[in-house]
């Protein structure tokens, strides 16, 4: 994929240095806009990006405007003339613009809006009211509706008059004079009708739609299972107010799945990349939850201190704290990112909690059991602890995987179910829980098998 | 969303019962095809599901059969008269019937293809040739091409006459005599444009493509990066084979975030749905992952073993092992997870690294000093353990925090430097090796300054 290399710096300012601006043209004007918008973030000297901003054509300007990041477009807007302002918001889609305001302090959110034409500020307006993760917030209200009673060729006349950008295009939603959603049909089904057919004829009446203030998530996760290049947004009237495009329900996925990621790793998510993230805000985001996780763990210390007398008679016994500690949270946190996964793509959900626990049980017998195996014969050849410690701790080990398993799978379940995160239920949280309970069962069954 | 609802099964049960066919019909031709196909796959008794397929218009019940899984197929084909096989075949699109024919024993692959019509089977002969992971493997070969020479009129009459199918009809390429690959437009275009006008006029000649062998996931995240709908696919010789549509980008960037997620919790991926997995198929994926980190975790064990008789003289040392352990796993699978997901959605690169380091180190100190400080003012205030020991934990979980993000956010750069899926060195990796480092820094320090 070679065409989506990027220009090197050094040529960049050799072309600069000589004052070569038609050549640089030429190069950015064949070059992909994510691609120009990387090279304006990667670029160390901030002060050549409005220079070679200026020799973008006009829609190519805005388009590589919506992708660079916030600093970057600040940077931007503050330079720009109010005409220049103007020429980019003119450009921008409307819901590429709600993103930018969003991302932009208050005295550049002002100048933005003051520049839009009056129906743009509105729609922009109108967006920024849903909340943040809603289908509102992500759609566009740019958007074609045909009427019932229109031909194909007054339809086409629609199309060729408003210069609907290209996007949204492909799939015709049908509205009724007071804009209920009625009915919907594709461009090709357009082009192959007769011209003097009525839409009504051709359009597919049973349209799915989400509302306004549905989880952007679901609408997503949704769009990718029907296969959807486009979905109708209505608001509780069943009023057509906007539509969410294909791209955009893929951002909102990889941005979901990061947050997921995250989380499952005890991280805060944030939206910034990480190369821009500053290192206090990296800080902020990790310490709580490794604070709260080291409370958690020191419990797991009280549990050891309780049975000092004990280990202090059996030192041995300490040496296999890591091993069923790890295989514990190891075994735990298999079954709760799988189970997490599963969620989050709609895989599993509540009602399976019975199958899914029959499921990890068994698992758990089958994994439990090999370990057993191996660490026994391990114990009785190698380490030669003796049969009683080895019995300690080989069934320390298989109530260990059983227990983890167990928890591990149902706690994502359970987290779903009352309305948290289940994401929150990975392999940080399970570990602590795990590592309690695994070493109370092991100093219990120590205590009687040892006798101590 | 209540139109995305999936029918109850004792309604279909109690119409079937009644023998109410044409009531069933009405109700499955207004659902979605992937709601059907979830709907069959989720029927307790899979009899009915042929007698519910038939039902289905031809059109639809070749939709439905690609979303069904692979189970459900399979009994479908073995019911199915050759002429029915036929003709849920010929609906197929080319890239959804690989996909079929890569999951199905090769007997039924063999009735498939004898099925198939001879342009159809040569077209899925020749995407079965390409790797599985490659753009070719998920490109489709039915495809509109243009040529340059052809009015906008001769377009639209090529569009009506092929009768293309919807999803690979928004943009159009245009190609040479040759078969290669000259430009592109799109079907927005060609409505805007006069009809007299010739294609070589309004299409764009900077076509950006990819090759049959590019790594599959890499063209998902252009296509995401780069908005677009379609990606065409040209062979060594940039001659046009076929395109991707971004419902199959989508879909791979699915399976590959649920890899990578199964990889990060030491699990082998699987294609499977959770609930489809058998328990021996689970175990399979977990068992190996399990016994590789119990072993490197008795590493761990014998770093305890190796200062028994200094932990004998000071039993309390023990019960800070699950709170340094669990920390220090945690700080670094921070680490390593942020690192992990920059890398697959291309924000990190390997040559970040020293940025990376540098940006860690800090934050770890900021983490560290924090985790100490509070660990210290506890220790001395409640647990009273003496100054010595507050310093011996103190001085070794701000040690290990720097070491944990450290070894966390430099293995997964390593790893991919090296050509090893980053994926592999997440939270269970970096813990294992964590914990040893970490009690060897505690055991050290606790000798130096305990005098034991």
């Amino acid at each position: 994929m070679d065409e989506f290399k990027i220009l090197p710096h050094s040529t960049i300012y050799a072309l600069i240095e000589k004052k070569k601006f038609s050549t640089l043209k030429d190069i950015l004007v064949v070059m992909q806009e994510a691609d120009i918008a990387d090279l304006f973030d990667n670029l160390p000297d901030k002060t050549i990006v409005p220079l070679l901003f200026r020799l973008l054509p006009k829609e190519m300007a805005a388009m590589t405007f919506v992708e660079m990041d916030a600093d970057n477009q600040s940077l931007l807007i503050d330079g720009f003339s109010d005409n220049e302002l103007k020429q980019v918001v003119d450009e921008l889609y409307v819901d590429d613009a709600v993103d930018i305001v969003e991302e932009m302090p208050a005295n550049v959110v002002g100048r933005i809006l003051k520049q839009a034409d009056p129906e743009k500020r509105k729609m922009i307006n109108d967006i920024l009211k849903y909340p943040d993760d809603t289908a509102g917030s992500i759609m566009t209200t740019e958007l074609l509706d045909l009427r019932p009673q229109m031909t194909v060729d007054d339809a086409f006349k629609v199309i060729r008059s408003v210069g609907i950008k290209k996007e949204t295009v492909n799939t015709c939603y049908v509205t009724d004079k007071n804009k209920y959603l009625v009915g919907v049909t594709t461009i090709f089904d357009l082009i192959i009708a007769e011209p003097t057919q009525l839409i009504e004829e051709i359009m597919e009446h049973n349209v799915i739609s989400v509302n306004t203030l549905e989880d952007r998530e679901d609408v997503a996760n949704n769009m990718a299972k029907y296969n959807f290049s486009s979905m109708p947004v209505v608001d509780a009237e069943n009023r057509l107010v906007g539509i969410i495009t294909v791209d955009d329900a893929l951002d909102v996925l990889q941005e979901e799945v990061t947050d997921d990621i995250e989380i499952m790793a005890a991280v805060t998510p944030s939206a910034k990349p990480y190369l821009k993230t500053s290192v206090f805000e990296i800080y902020k985001s990790r310490i709580p939850w490794l604070l709260l996780l080291m409370v958690s763990a020191t419990f797991t210390g009280m549990i050891i201190s309780g049975f000092e007398s004990a280990l202090a008679s059996y030192v041995v016994l300490t040496s296999f704290i890591p091993m069923l500690m790890d295989t514990g949270g190891n075994s735990g946190s298999q079954a709760s990112v799988t189970i997490i996964r599963g969620l989050s793509i709609d895989e599993i959900e509540f009602k399976d909690i019975f199958r899914i626990l029959w499921k990890e049980i068994r698992v758990s017998l089958l994994c439990g059991a090999t370990l057993s195996v191996v660490t026994f014969a391990k114990l009785m050849l190698f380490d030669r602890v003796g049969l009683t410690v080895s019995v300690v701790v080989c069934t320390t080990l298989f109530l260990t995987v059983f227990i983890a398993k167990v928890v591990g799978c149902s706690l994502p379940l359970l987290a779903k179910k009352i309305g948290f995160d289940p994401a929150v239920m990975a392999s940080p949280f399970i570990t602590t829980i795990v590592d309690a309970v695994s070493l109370l069962v092991y100093f219990s069954i120590a205590r009687v098998l040892l006798n101590i």
